[in-house]
């Protein structure tokens, strides 16, 4: 019993005190980091938008490999996988009566198409998701549906489940009650004249109609219009395309850890990006933050656990490298999962998902990321887009939360460029993944599944 | 002696005494303004777009007809006159090596043409507009020259002078020597992915050669290609057009004054706008605010002084209404001349041209804009471009100077949109020409030329 309690003593004062201090280390010369903002603006001025499945994509996975191989990681590879591939045609919508103007607008992901000449039609306006779901199809039928929302800045970004709906389901509900065509209001939160792309889909029997998102300055110009009380005619001319399947694929590479045994610590990102802007909030500077996070590990000395980098493909247009990911490898030993896809700036928030047997590890690595103004929240860690999937299998997650005030300014308009990264909170990033994956890949504990 | 000293200071306590304290009470109530609200919205919602010499600009004229004549006031006309015009066409530009990716930019006025296919070929970068000056003809010829430049915000707006010059002259001196096409980095200070317009000119002798503003954002990307130092290929496809001579006009309506023998005071602005954003920064609060002013000096009593409203055409491209008022208006007596064209936010500097006998105009003046935080320059007023040309030839001038902070993030953009304009800050401006009018149109003072 003695012995128990000392070898537990021994435990709790050696392996997690020196790793604490060694997070501490590696996180303090990380507010130092290069390879985060080399990888942010390598990938954005070399390749500039990789919509999934095109071949803007392939050339970011050939840059994904020569970088990643130059960086000294390990076992870097493609994992390909076959894709739906939709791509953006043209894209133009103006007012004819009753005060002729042109909008703003862009196709949403998987949108049907107008003939090349456009259509015309009247507008059925709803201000909101519900509005439209309640009306009865005569107020729908052979019209271009327009819905309205009012989705709010929030530094957590929570709205974008509720309002992101209106873009998600919206469609396909104007579709089933015979809609020509609908228009949303952008879901963000800027007042710029750029509309925010996104995907929305049609289910097995419902017609894909042409859908699009005007910028919020134009949806507001829009309902000014419709407040004039007059019938209110639109011309709409949207031509994207379904190009069959194409090839996309995963990008890993690996810092081997001493105990496969242990499992490994998956870190995710997305490469593909929207096709409006150059993709360096969503989500190359993700993949700068956990690659030069694993980089530092790996320079450090051989962690316990493998840090394996997943940079998924086509996460935009349908999660398909996620998906990917989980049918090649969801039967491997993962002790815990992580993404960074929530933009560039600070990360204010930490939540957790472990099992109880690795409670100190969440103690840890809040102590870790503490002095970079990082607070532990009560919420359960959920992983990114690209691994909550197999999070949800039961793997242990850590989501780092970075701050999203901008971040629906931003995201999936042709607004995301690199001069929205800012070098300092990058590097909070950096040193905030560094300080976690000090602690959770040499953790001594066993982390297991999380029920 | 003594029956002139009285004389005078009765002139000083009376009349002066009691202009100040009605300024100061139309001032205060100014602050509960609508009307120019009223008219901002209206121009922007109902026209929206309304480049000068086109169906957009007839429109906005004939709108500017009805709602001044139901405001109340006086003479309200349209005097037309002809223009050369321009319109935009397609405009697109693709980086083909060695990082294809698609760049965002706009036709600067007058702009020539490429071929409907457009154009190829390699970039010769100078980082200002003195190094192209510079630069001998073998470096510029058969090339698609880029210019760039570090325009800075500032509160006044006066980089715009030195950094607009690229726009304005970049393109002839690019085509002089022999450069196939030219792109600037947008004369701005946003960082959003919408490139300004702006009017540029090719001297007779000179031929016209297509010419396009980048983004900042593509512009600072387009830099960073460069950088890697490898030939740059671009291909432009840019397809605006001269369409001739067409109508455009100038709007004018009054406030009758009880002295014509006084002179009469001008308020400007411009109707016309750049055919991007709706114009409502730049210049539809303009026109909302001189209107509001003078509407409320009418509806407080018959002022000593006429008040002409000058709502004037095709100021964007060449400063046509302005020059048409000067042919048709010169000649008359004007005492005072004044123009709103700097946006929409708050008024924080008042500059003065008056001659010395009206002397004590300025210093009252000055007393009844100290409440809205307004301070005396030292600057002498020039007038806004519409009326500049008038007050070089002797005519008076008040310049109540809005704050230009954020003006050259939306100046000639998409992002002029009504959005923009803050309510508060409108209703700020429009007590202060208010209150200058309340001065200015019943000073008992002689306000004549300036030498």
């Amino acid at each position: 019993m003695l012995k128990t309690l000392l070898a537990a003593t021994a435990l709790t004062l050696s392996f997690p005190a020196l790793a604490q201090m060694d997070a501490a280390a590696l996180r303090d010369a990380a507010l130092k980091d290069d390879v985060a903002w080399d990888i942010t603006e390598g990938i954005t001025t070399e390749i500039g938008p990789r919509l999934a499945g095109t071949e803007a994509e392939a050339r970011a996975r050939a840059w994904a490999l020569r970088k990643l191989t130059a960086l000294g990681f390990s076992n870097v590879r493609n994992e390909p996988f076959q894709m739906q591939t939709w791509v953006r045609g043209v894209e133009t919508a103006e007012v004819l009566a009753p005060f002729p103007q042109p909008l703003a607008l862009t196709a949403l992901g998987n949108s049907g198409a107008t003939p090349a000449k456009g259509i015309e039609g009247e507008i059925a306006y709803f201000p909101t998701l519900a509005a439209l779901e309640a009306a009865p199809e005569a107020q729908v039928r052979g019209k271009i549906v327009f819905v309205s929302h009012a989705m709010t800045r929030t530094q957590d970004g929570s709205q974008y489940g509720a309002y992101g709906a209106v873009r998600r389901t919206g469609p396909a509900t104007a579709s089933r009650k015979g809609a020509a065509a609908i228009l949303i209001r952008s879901v963000g939160t800027d007042y710029h004249r750029n509309p925010h792309a996104g995907g929305t889909g049609f289910p097995d029997g419902v017609k894909p109609i042409p859908a699009a998102a005007l910028s919020i300055p134009d949806a507001e110009q829009l309902e000014r219009i419709l407040k004039r009380e007059q019938p209110v005619r639109l011309k709409l001319t949207l031509t994207p395309r379904q190009v069959g399947m194409t090839e996309s694929g995963n990008v890993i590479a690996e810092v081997p850890g001493s105990d496969p045994a242990a499992g490994l610590v998956l870190v995710a990102c997305h490469l593909d990006s929207w096709d409006l802007g150059t993709g360096a909030f969503d989500d190359a500077a993700g993949c700068g933050i956990v690659t030069a996070a694993a980089k530092r590990i790996m320079d450090a000395g051989q962690p316990r656990r493998t840090i394996r980098i997943l940079w998924a493909g086509a996460e935009e247009v349908g999660l398909f490298g996620g998906k990917a990911y989980l049918e090649t490898h969801g039967g491997e030993r993962h002790a815990l999962a992580s993404e960074s896809d929530f933009g560039a700036d600070r990360v204010w928030r930490v939540d957790f998902k472990l099992p109880d047997s690795a409670a100190a590890v969440a103690d840890r690595v809040t102590t870790a990321l503490a002095p970079l103004g990082i607070g532990r929240s009560q919420q359960r860690a959920g992983g990114g887009p690209d691994i909550a999937a197999l999070v949800r299998t039961g793997i242990a997650a850590i989501d780092l939360k970075q701050d999203g005030t901008r971040y629906f300014d931003l995201h999936h308009t042709p607004d995301d460029t690199l001069d929205k990264v800012d070098p300092v909170q990058l590097r909070q990033n950096v040193a905030a993944w560094t300080a976690m994956l000090a602690v959770v890949a040499n953790a001594p504990e066993d982390i297991g599944p999380v029920k």
